[in-house]
């Protein structure tokens, strides 16, 4: 997984316990994609203190998740819905049948509200 | 929500955030529904230090959920995939293909398999 992917998930989990200030430098790299020197610039602070504040964080982040192994467990989750859209999908292709495509959609629409939470 | 069901859940998710002696003591309340009295017994401590370690306990893991909110989002996909499970079911019983009781089947065990991991 690339490291911008994996950092923008375990924020989504466990951003809420970095603080504040953890938190606003954390979401500029992540997920607005500024650069350290812009970061550097904006907060007043040097290029190496957001380097080192987004090594603690991700040392935190990961922290969490080698304790809780909570996004694994999702994206466990999220790889078996993504059969079940498959399996769905499939099985109207080779349906022809209006009652039963009617309870083949109520499936795809449940897993894309599971898909869509995730 | 039973107060036992949701303190199991939320230690599920969260306990490995607390201390090792914490976790030591939680469980046996939790898990193994000893009561506070046998606890303290075990553990040479008061029963009213029990009592005050799992109320701390209970807090330390609402205040995860509360920032988290993890176990919330897994129940929410849990209730999705059990309607999954009934369509499937629904499905079964007014259809008569076999190719699409394969897929049907397949679907069913997907869902089986993330309700085993939640």
């Amino acid at each position: 997984m690339e490291k911008i992917v994996r950092q923008s998930m375990l924020y989504d989990f466990y951003g809420e316990l970095l603080t504040e200030h953890q938190k606003s430098i954390y979401e500029e790299v992540v997920n607005n994609d500024l650069s350290y020197s812009e970061i550097a610039k904006m907060n007043n602070i040097s290029r190496q203190g957001v380097f080192d504040m987004i090594k603690r964080c991700d040392k935190k982040l990961e922290e969490y998740e080698d304790k809780l192994k909570l996004v694994d467990k999702f994206l466990r989750a999220k790889e078996q819905v993504k059969k079940i859209k498959e399996c769905a999908n499939q099985l109207k292709s080779i349906n022809s049948d209006e009652n039963l495509n009617k309870k083949i959609e109520e499936i795809e629409a449940y897993s894309d509200s599971i898909l869509d939470d995730f």
